[in-house]
């Protein structure tokens, strides 16, 4: 039996999958919010119970202090590489949950789009994943190479704790490369493999400027205000034209190599289409186009600002605490730790006197992550895309961070192939957040179909080719 | 019996008038939120049935289609002027309720002070008035002047109802001249008398920059975030030095006259010691004093701003939306409806293409206010307080907004003396509230004194004075 007729049954059984799926988006496994420990308890049942189902053996709950990781492993295939599948059954929080049309964690079909959140982060592309190492396994009895299934719990919150989990289960990881299952496609359309994206790395702010809230009529015009304060720090962050204005950030930044930004500009996105879609203004680093911006430049977001009286009507208060949340994306030549640093260090120079700032440093964050063109997981699944849409992929860089990807590479010293299926439309972190359920079945074909691929490599073939 | 005789049988008795302040604290009477109904209609009840209590006649609730005021009159003195006492039941929200050390509807004495929401914003010196006019009227069986209490549920969201209570029960209120009960001394040493106020009025600001919360991975670099756009504009209001930044603000402000800065220079205050006090760092309009840009020069303020992810850890999102909260203090020349046009367009004008902004224009506010020297009020109350301290009080302006004084001008055409006891480091409007206990039987003999001083004078002074 070969893996087009292994596609085509699991194909036809997607109802199946489907209920999977749907099962997987009720159960609400926010990582980030103690209040729903119920949610990842039920979540990480769910995967262990299916695991075992399907045959996997030593299925476990690999814990590193935080929330568990969920693995399950074949290994009967002694002359073939050992494939690391990785996802995760952590989520975003629901906020703001008035926004959702309909309630977050109850999986809703709208116009051929399924709606819960975690549909596409990374719900949805896990359980494709899952469901073509069982199909293989159910119809063959057998898988066409070695594989590891790791569907982490801290994805949403920078993986803090997937160091010691590796650290203490590193026999057990061991493999040749990594098949990521999270990291998805670029566009509908087009087909696109992922070569590389950005890293990330946060803080949390927090100012100062007086011992109590003080009344703004007894006080105001004569002391600092912490929002006015805040307001001031935040804007010395970019350049009215958009470009990161940190002192000394940009000077770390590797720049694009010319085939880095012709194959920017293979993969065409129309600016104006790409922000009316979502009703944004365009606003960036002048020089460079979007997808450069995009992939290839760094970026700084305020996630989050608070402070003072933020309920029904008015409160005259001066407020003394002002808060912000910041994230940063990075790229080639940036370490997190440094790329905090200098924004740490930026604030405290434009930071006036009298005023204290303080920062919670809690994201060990990860750096970019490039995968060179001639992997043999890039040419596994270059000649997978091919075949499923008829022409060959163009190779993307990714916006966003799959923290594993630089984890693995440091910890476990292979590479990662990012193979999900999710669109970059789908509202992941926020409101009405929706998987296409067309995606399911591109996505059960693609696994099945690359798991086989990847079977025609020598399993030294995967690290020879970064050493 | 004289006056003094009255304030002396009053001061002993004033483990009463505590327990009055007391039970008044008690009912959470909050007049921003909602979800204080209930404590709102307590302290309505509390008023109604002292007043009876005391003998006022014509004690009821004067509707003006929002919260109620509460009247009750004694009128009995036809050759005497007639006052307008006024204070209000209405209290600030507690938040944030964690950083009481006890709880905010709980009256708790430490150390010579009584803690409690609205203890001394405005139900201690609501309560003096009262307890005053009743002294009278059980040991006297009358008054010096006519009395006619008004105590107000609206003062801390500035007053929307009022017009419209005055229109409808302009004979009822029809006085001589007001004297308030909120609106309080300068210092606890120094005697002062209150002959202005700043004015006030506000604003919330909803800043849009794009349909959806986005992924600040996805879309980070490439678009607005609407936090960096808030706190851009936010940081254009004041200029390095705290003073006011907004095009075409300082025009409308009428310079203080040599004679106020004179005043304002008699009331001697350490700017570092003030600032010390509740460890802020001064800042504001260069070339004025403390004292001066407290009470003669307008302040703007953001009271609270908010968006994006606020919760526990991280969520890397860029947010769509930004809010403010912003009130103004206003002096001399202001106009509160012009002062929020200029914010407004100044707002406007430095907000780039793309970005949405929306102003709900809830609060009326009212104009600064200025009493002269030579009015019977300032007489009358001069004279009590030289009698209190055995020195001549200074006369002072606050940099707080006393709305009614503003209100009771243009819809009575009569002028109103402050003559509240609270002090201004009383944590008034912040966690932590208190009433100087020391004030209570000061508060009551002044009081009494001065009902007794102004029935000295002709009904027909206290309008001639200013016309």
């Amino acid at each position: 039996m070969n893996a087009d007729a292994v596609a085509a049954t699991l194909v036809a059984q997607e109802d199946r999958v489907r209920a999977r799926l749907d099962q997987f988006i009720r159960l609400p496994s926010v990582s980030t919010d103690p209040a729903y420990a119920e949610g990842m308890h039920g979540a990480q049942q769910f995967l262990l119970s299916w695991l075992r189902e399907i045959g996997l053996r030593d299925v476990q709950i690999l814990d590193g202090g935080g929330h568990p990781a969920i693995y399950g492993a074949w290994t009967e295939a002694p002359d073939k590489p050992t494939i690391l599948i990785y996802g995760h059954y952590d989520v975003q929080p629901p906020d703001p949950v008035t926004e959702w049309t309909s309630p977050p964690f109850e999986p809703t079909e709208r116009g051929g789009c399924l709606f819960g959140r975690g549909a596409s982060d990374d719900k949805g592309s896990s359980v494709i994943a899952i469901a073509a190492v069982a199909a293989f396994l159910q119809q063959t009895g057998r898988c066409p190479v070695n594989v590891k299934l790791f569907l982490e719990g801290e994805e949403e919150i920078g993986s803090p704790s997937l160091p010691a989990i590796v650290a203490r289960y590193g026999d057990l990881l061991r493999a040749d490369a990594v098949l990521s299952a999270d990291g998805g496609r670029a566009s509908p359309t087009v087909p696109t493999i992922n070569v590389g994206a950005r890293g990330n790395t946060g803080m949390e702010i927090k100012l100062t400027t007086a011992a109590k809230d003080l009344h703004s009529g007894k006080y105001g015009g004569a002391i600092r205000n912490a929002l006015h304060e805040m307001a001031a720090l935040v804007a010395t962050l970019h350049d009215r034209d958009g470009g990161i204005a940190v002192a000394g950030y940009l000077a770390a930044v590797t720049p694009p190599t010319p085939l880095q930004r012709h194959q920017a500009a293979a993969f065409c996105v129309d600016e104006a289409e790409f922000c009316a879609e979502v009703g944004a203004s365009p606003l960036g680093e002048p020089g460079y186009t979007l997808r450069e911006r995009l992939t290839l430049r760094p970026a700084i977001d305020i996630n989050g600002m608070w402070g003072g009286y933020t309920g029904a009507s008015a409160k005259t208060v001066i407020p003394r605490n002002a808060y912000a949340k910041l994230t940063m994306r990075l790229v080639s030549g940036q370490n997190p730790a440094d790329a905090r640093e200098l924004v740490s260090k930026h604030l405290q120079a434009n930071c006036p006197a009298g005023v204290t700032l303080e920062f919670e440093m809690r994201q060990a964050g990860s750096p970019a992550s490039s995968l060179p063109n001639d992997h043999p997981l890039v040419q596994a699944g270059s000649r997978v895309l091919e075949r499923l849409w008829g022409k060959a992929p163009i190779p993307v860089r990714l916006g966003a961070t799959v923290p594993i990807t630089a984890l693995f590479k440091k910890l476990l010293g292979i590479e990662t192939l990012m193979f999900g299926f999710g669109l970059p439309d789908e509202d992941v972190h926020a409101p009405n957040e929706f998987f296409r359920l067309a995606s399911i079945p591109i996505g059960l074909q693609g696994w099945v179909m690359l798991l086989d691929e990847l079977s025609l490599f020598a399993p030294t073939a995967f690290t020879a080719a970064t050493l």
